[in-house]
């Protein structure tokens, strides 16, 4: 991570689970982007609102850009954190960070990147709440 | 398959995906109910409807009972067989059944049966639309 | 669940994925088996032992068998818990049962049933470790 | 595709699967990371092997980049075209790069890339096997 989303990051753990793996014995590799959904559902919890919350008011925030570096394979029952960081890229764009650890070692097994545009109804861009940008700025 | 659901069997061909494997190297049960729904849409789509157009009429088939019985196991690019029959349990209720086979050699990989329930866009019991029952009586 | 599974009952937490809805609004239903995966190797921790020891000792435990009746749909961000008791079938066989509830308001989202053949690691079956038969028995 | 990567491009359909939707009514984005599989391994089976051989012959393909860009959402029962194309970077790494269009309108839902290093069955760097690396130079 080189530069500084100004979030706190928020920190999830998930543990492997044995659907979540493929015959090379590790975790296959798209199930971290199911992860990375996990982690910045959490951190919109962690500032007091639930992504859930967020569609109900009318406001979507689909993925536009995906993007994973895999370090080291996780395996099957490994504790692994999420730790998410969110920063608003302008007042309908959003992005957030991700790295995947295995609590055991601490060995980093991904980071990542997406980002969102926020839509409303529908699908036109619309202007993310200011509670949202207000704390991703 | 003991009984004899009267909907002629409809048949259509999946290659497993690395996705669906797991670390026993095999495919993760769960799995062959995904390729049951590929199996009963594709009978849907035989007589003439697709699912999507019933969705768009208002109707839904919500899978209310799921079984599965494991025969013997498939493998990654193993190119498979789903057949499936379809059976008006009710006016409001069809059942469909299944058979994957692998084409190389004819193995029988899984048996299932899925129950559904139509129900209109509010959720409530309805009707199947008669071009449905009509064919799966 | 009209008969009594002899292992005292093993209650984890899980939280609905977006992943893991699909266009109706609601759980996928072939999720629900991936679950019952996740409390049934809840179960094995909780009598001292993994699922992953079990296999590093050469023991594999394949679903022959699964079921699920669909009670009310679970959605996004639910939280939901899976409760499973376990009972040996034979020395060979083990079943498990679950019951996935969502923990606001009590609601059963579904009850399912898994059965499974100990095999060695050339795929023949095997015997259950005493530790695990013991307490399932 | 700005630069050109030397293999000729393959080409594969697949069929949106309910179970790739998710509550926004259109695919999860992960679930693009699954195509892009198929399109590789069905870009492999092109120049006459398929990724099951490689793995027998003691050759994995892990993953250790992937990238993907969202243009338009794929929906249920869409018929989607996966393009893919391949490129050696050195002896040991490879990268494909995929294209995703819908067929009934040419619609492009997505563009992505993965990057992959070829290890042996003990997890080091290997080269890869020259029939791969004479087709995708």
């Amino acid at each position: 991570m080189t530069d500084t989303p100004s979030s706190p990051p928020c920190a999830i753990n998930v543990r492997v689970r044995y659907a979540e793996t493929d015959k090379m014995g590790v975790v296959y590799h798209a199930n971290y982007f199911v992860w990375f959904e996990v982690g910045r559902c959490e951190l919109i919890r962690a500032i007091g609102k639930s992504y859930r919350d967020l569609e109900n008011e009318g406001i979507g925030l689909p993925v536009i850009e995906a993007h994973c570096e895999y370090k080291s394979p996780a395996r099957y029952d490994d504790e692994l954190q999420v730790k998410t960081w969110g920063k608003l890229l302008s007042p309908v764009r959003v992005e957030f960070r991700y790295e995947v650890t295995r609590l055991s070692d601490g060995a980093v097994n991904a980071i990542g990147r997406t980002e969102h545009a926020a839509i409303d109804e529908r699908g036109r861009p619309c202007r993310l709440p200011d509670y949202i940008g207000g704390l991703l700025k």
